[in-house]
């Protein structure tokens, strides 16, 4: 049986060609998709609303709408962040209690 | 119910947490414990056996033998990198027959 992170390595390249077909990227429109679809708790509860915009624009860096496996990465990592710190804040504000 | 990619996002944040503890940081100790606990199948069945120490240190950007929750993404984006190309080359491979 796979570990938790094998499992999430796993996840992540699963999940990025089920989107993405045989291109290997993946497109503007099919990552609108993929958002509304992977994300939308996070789309939901996140405190800045424009988060998922800064992070997609940061990640294409050729500027061609285009996503590869290792941008996808960025970008999960980019929510991750956001998401680990709403942890973090919300262990430190526990102990304060 | 979490979807797959925000399921993968909060085993991040706690497989991270659980290893670095309140320190909020993996020690080399630690991380060579994580290593052995969270990518055993990994380690194992790499190819390239060097890979492990190569991302390690790339991720230590800070050389101090220390790595945050950003450091352990990239790390884990690595190691997902190495394991999409298998991927990818299993499938062309599959095609091909």
């Amino acid at each position: 049986m796979p570990s938790q992170m094998e499992h999430v390595m796993e996840t992540m390249v699963v999940v990025f060609h089920r989107f993405a077909g045989d291109k290997c990227y993946l497109t503007k429109e099919i990552l609108r998709v993929l958002k509304e679809k992977e994300f939308p708790g996070f789309l939901k509860y996140q405190k800045d609303p424009l988060i998922i915009g800064k992070i997609t624009k940061d990640v294409d860096q050729c500027r061609d709408g285009k996503l590869s496996f290792q941008s996808f990465l960025w970008f999960t990592a980019g929510l991750a962040i956001a998401h680990n710190d709403c942890f973090v804040a919300h262990m430190k504000q526990k102990g304060k209690k």
